[in-house]
């Protein structure tokens, strides 16, 4: 890049626009008009409509806007005063701000290590504020890292009270998305609700196939020859939230229950890794019971 | 190929061999010993054992063996012999003798053109015996072809008296297997029960996701990010048969319930065309509820 | 549909409009403005920039425009006002005019028949104008489906003329884009500028690597473990056109020669389907040596 | 598994034994009578012919041999036998035997970090001996896992010299297999010959494409719809050794270079893990310039 390509980028910030609404004409070019009377360049835009007539309309786009600082308070107003005309849900997110990442993970190590090697990597522009773990294991590989770890030994009598210092901690450390890298409790009613759209689960299948435990022994008694993983996010219902990726490997007769459990780890972290990449860029809405990834 | 070698090739026959049993010491040096002292070289050879201690054992065996006609009475008794000692079942299938199918289809033509373009092209060592459907759309595809077709109106109260019918047209014409390529009709326990291993369906789903009907629509509505296609046997069980192969494909938000039947038609086509290949060239072996593929 | 939504859509037409120019802010503001105030709905939009600071922007709009006919004009001029002030290169497609397909083929069938199946299917929006060969076997095929077809016996004498004569029949025709269908001759460097980004041709490898001749005989002998097809737009330079898709499929040491060929013969298909439907539907953007799809 | 299984098992042991010679009949039934006759059971065999007539043979076996140590010499004898009868290659190989690796790495440490964690994991039964690295970055990584590293600033003026001491320090090690974990030197052709298909390079490319450097930027400035890496065996011809494992990933217009980058690390790691993996269970045959590997 040149100098005075350093110069532009350096006086305008890179935002985040997602927006949806009923589809209706003239929300492009009203967002557009808007962005550009307020020195935004589009650099990327992507939008769906469920059905021309009578559908939903969702868009994001990303957008280099001069100044940033300066308009900041305009654009916001002037977003609102569109939102109200055209009943607009809209968030506007900043690409510097990173999003902040709680982890919580049990005995499996190959989703959280994943996770930190992607950041490491500079593949995941996110912060790993803290690592929550229902067993001791991982301590050593979190707090080396200097990320602050806790250990809450969940049995059945202490569910509901550990769950409460868990959302102190996530909202002490002002957390932005809870992972579920292979955390094997369930959580409740109340905890999942706290966040919506907020929590990303690793299901070790194919989803729907084999929902609740133990899919892998389930897929090896079935036969089937491929088997797979599936990142949604958390509702109150068990495997139920929304899918964000979903991915698969191809298995043969010779693959005994532990092999399908080597090869579901591959799996497992790669399709993690991409939810969390995705919903961390703010390319992920959730739609009813599904997603629309603007990847 | 010079001279010389085609001379070998035309006096050997090739002969496939498939044995399973309790896995037990000397089984392989047994059949090797039998068939290196009866003119037979062993071409490819798979074997699979479940267990190596208490398991199953399994093998396939591709042979050319000189002077076949000659020896085959011999080889056949030495293989009972065999089979008596090591409590074996086994079966030996010339290559030359071309199986016979029958397809069965209702309206959509993808499946069984895909089937016809792949013998046609050399790729489906077959013999196409008749097509039955419950519907006259593809009669004049079939019959352009020298295929016999049967049109059968299946109704509520004339199924049993159709299945019979069915029955006796599939042992005229001496069928090896029936092919049911997108029939929309669900067959009798009798019918499949007269067919064991037999019949492959193709499923427009990823079993065991969306067993039964319209597996699209609740693919669709579902939200998964990849759709699949499954070919099985057909047991009494409705797609809870031994499966042969799966495949599945990539979909997105963009993609409507339309699309998801055109991708779709992609994958059954691609799954089930391997699947029938694989049994008429005797490479699955079912077992309980699975299947080996020594493919 | 409901009877409103009916008659909605009956009034309004479907166009596609492919935009091009040097990024600058404002084009998206522009032109979603324009669409707006003439009655247009967008229904999808794609835009790349290749760099946000001194790139170049793409965008494919497509939008339900009311009143088509009697907008037509007033757009049109709209639109070239607006070309000159961002200098657009810019073109409009209505999705009810059918592109016009002449497909090249030899003596291999896959492509062709693939082609064939997929628009009878609806998966492929556009009709086949002729098909030309320089062999005889396809004849009846194409004939029986009430497609003309041509044969041109090519010999090394005589190949400019033949051309000469094939461009008369695809201007003859209207032909809007040429598919090399497996066709084995090379065509001129005349033919190929006289339909620049018009010809598409399916290579049987996985370009860059084979080019030109016997490509799975190279690949046999490498030992490659993944063989695939490449679809691209013809230039002058032999296989180094902007390419549109590839895809591979796994082989191992048992697949020889001829299995690569069969095998191939599925990609090949698959790939040439795809860039075709994704060209017809004016998805693909050619730009310097590669392509944008907006798929 | 029941104590008479423990027991079982404990008094054999698991070899793995590897046959290569000119196809000829009686090779199977010999080999399988040898194994039988002194308390071998076949639990996975696997064999390829390259042609039935005038071809080669290729056999791997693994048994668990009864009292292995009472009959080691035995079976070696034996096997010495049958080799001059039949002319065959080959070698006997205990699966308790863990292999050596010597990593060889530069600055990138994502092939390094892979084998670390399948290791760790138990995906991959061979123990690091020692890693040697042109650059001092990964040092910490690997020392702390108690590793021994060795950094070698290779110049153009001292490579021979430092070639000698790593040969040294192979040999001293005992190294069975070394791994060029994304290395950034060319080995002189002295030090492949020394190690004949025993040492594995991860090329970042889908070869015989982008042989040499920089390979993500001719395939970016290709265009190309794949991008792919290949784990092959070295030899004196840059990236032309016979290959174990590709595979590719999807990428298109969005991806700039840098993303290439990153998407391509994932199949490294992956196509390295994989090929390191079976050529320490002795799954890889090399002959000509192909592998043959029984996965």
């Amino acid at each position: 890049m040149n100098q005075i390509k350093e110069q532009a980028v350096k006086k305008s910030e890179r935002v985040r626009i997602l927006i949806s609404c009923q589809d209706q004409p003239g929300i492009v070019a009203a967002v557009s008009q808007l962005l550009y009377q307020n020195g935004g360049n589009i650099v990327q835009s992507d939008q769906h409509t469920t059905d021309p007539i009578g559908g939903m309309f969702f868009m994001r786009i990303e957008a280099d806007i001069h100044d940033f600082e300066l308009n900041k308070q305009k654009i916001t107003q002037e977003f609102q005063h569109l939102a109200k005309q055209f009943s607009l849900n809209w968030r506007m997110e900043r690409a510097s701000k990173k999003k902040q990442l709680a982890i919580f993970v049990s005995k499996e190590d190959h989703c959280l290590l994943e996770l930190l090697w992607q950041q490491k990597a500079g593949h995941l522009d996110a912060e790993f504020a803290l690592v929550i773990s229902n067993h001791p294991d991982v301590r050593e590989i979190v707090e080396e890292m200097d990320i602050p770890f806790y250990h809450f030994p969940v049995k059945a009598n202490n569910k509901q009270e550990i769950e409460n210092l868990q959302i102190e901690l996530i909202q002490k450390y002002q957390v932005d998305v809870i992972v579920l890298a292979r955390y094997m409790q369930i959580l409740s009613a109340e905890f999942t609700k706290t966040f919506p759209n907020q929590i990303i689960n690793i299901h070790h299948s194919f989803l729907p196939a084999f929902i609740g435990a133990n899919p892998y022994a389930r897929a090896y008694d079935r036969g089937v020859k491929l088997i797979g993983a599936t990142a949604h996010y958390v509702t109150n219902e068990l495997d139920e939230g929304p899918i964000i990726e979903q991915d698969v490997q191809r298995v043969n007769h010779r693959d005994q229950l532990d092999d399908l459990k080597k090869i579901g780890k591959y799996i497992e972290r790669t399709v993690l890794a991409k939810a969390v990449k995705w919903h961390v860029e703010d390319r992920v809405l959730a739609y009813g019971n599904k997603t629309i990834v603007f990847s």
